[in-house]
């Protein structure tokens, strides 16, 4: 992927994929993008990251539930400073499947809703590709 | 859209479209999804709100201007408390045109890129759909 492409070019650091899974462990809301019958949709979720896939919840009556499950995506963190006007950002794609109970991490190992409500559904990204950047204070 | 596939649905506020513009204006950081051969994809890039439309700035030889102008593409804006596990998030969907030199605002109308570089090429993301929810402390 062109470095160019990114909102963080001049002092600008790729991230090795183990930097991207330690940054993508220590977030626990990401953003999903995902397409549907208009386009690319981008939505918050949270998420717990595993070995080499992230997990997440929602609804199984909801749009994500309707359009992830074998569908590719991305899910995107970051932490951006608009003071420094610095950040990074890690991006992880890959396809979308979704987790049978039984094979469901122990309860600790789960993702956490912040809302009430159900989110029954369990879906996993598994990693195809990983990609970050970080942007240095200029 | 319903309200269920978000993150946030107990304490969970519909925005209204004058709000979510609010929120557009207070921030210059947002998330463009657009679709490439793999799939949906997400970055981060700076942007102005204008009136019913978004405007940033992407390298003339990036990702984002191979597969932006002409298709659709959602921009999601968000802030999100950890300590309070509560936020709100807005994203705007819409068509994606490039904005040719002699139709841009005057410069100090334009977003900043806050890397290093040229982003020659302006496109504006026209709001065909614009959605935002806020969830309140639990």
């Amino acid at each position: 992927m062109n470095a160019d492409e990114r909102w963080f070019q001049g002092h600008l650091r790729e991230l090795d994929e183990a930097e991207c899974w330690e940054l993508l462990r220590s977030c626990e809301v990401g953003r999903v993008a995902y397409v549907d019958a208009r386009g690319p949709m981008v939505v918050p979720v949270t998420f717990v990251a595993e070995d080499a896939s992230l997990l997440f919840r929602v609804s199984a009556y909801s749009e994500l539930a309707r359009h992830l499950p074998g569908a590719e995506a991305a899910l995107e963190v970051d932490d951006i400073d608009y003071f420094t006007r610095s950040g990074w950002s890690v991006v992880l794609r890959g396809p979308i499947e979704v987790v049978p109970s039984d094979e469901l991490p122990p309860v600790d190992a789960r993702p956490t809703p912040w809302p009430e409500g159900q989110r029954s559904l369990y879906l996993r990204l598994t990693a195809a590709l990983v990609t970050g950047r970080r942007l240095l204070e200029a």
